[in-house]
């Protein structure tokens, strides 16, 4: 079911900074950067593989709260800055939410698919019932 | 200097309970089982995406402390279970530690390599100097 790492959400006070950072001591590059009003973020792709563009991509994802009462932002308020969650690609979003809800031991926060980063189709799993660990199940935009 | 996003290391109480977990609800594969005395673990690497073996392959590596006292027994004791750190392959470790030291803004953990996953040479960077995140540098072994 699951492809590879797509991406790991790290939760900052400044997207600048952390930018910043993540592209002087990495050499990393900018892939994208957007709000996402729905989940209360602004939030920047930073290509972990830029020389392996397509299915093998994997990406920082970083992620600074719009307001304080924004899941991020309560995140940040209760632990610090930090990893957030963790992204797996996937095929088909709708097919892997329908085989994990048929298997019954993890909840799924997310029953039908959201938007999520540069286009695609995104799906949060329950952290309570994967060990603590905030899971998002990602299909990412195909060619236009 | 960062090719991919090797594995996410997650800490959990219980090995077993998580790899039958993550078995059973994605359908993953166990690619290795060791201890590590030196870190204080036992882990499992579970391999993301089996069917893309090489310099592709990426991994959910689960921790389980040998004692209350090792680095992840203290993290399971203040945080409870969750992702534990992210760690990056690179070409040589050696040579990106060098990078690191360099451009002086990341503390190194550690200034040599040491030994980690399936052979692995690694290196910790200081989750201070990035955003609260414990950064592993992973250079994977060659062919022998």
């Amino acid at each position: 079911m699951l492809q590879r790492i797509d991406h790991v959400g790290i939760a900052c006070q400044s997207l600048e900074a952390a930018i910043e950072k993540y592209t002087s001591v990495f050499g990393l590059s900018l892939a994208s950067e957007e709000v996402n009003e729905e989940q209360g973020v602004r939030e920047a792709m930073l290509a972990v593989s830029p020389g392996s563009a397509g299915p093998f991509a994997s990406y920082i994802q970083l992620l600074e709260p719009l307001s304080d009462s924004s899941p991020v932002g309560k995140f940040l308020a209760r632990r610090g800055e930090g990893i957030h969650h963790v992204g797996y690609a996937v095929a088909n979003v709708t097919e892997a939410l329908a085989t994990i809800e048929a298997d019954g031991t993890v909840r799924l926060i997310d029953s039908r698919p959201r938007h999520g980063s540069m286009g695609a189709s995104i799906a949060f799993l329950h952290p309570a019932d994967l060990g603590g660990v905030l899971t998002e199940l990602v299909q990412p935009a195909g060619p236009s």
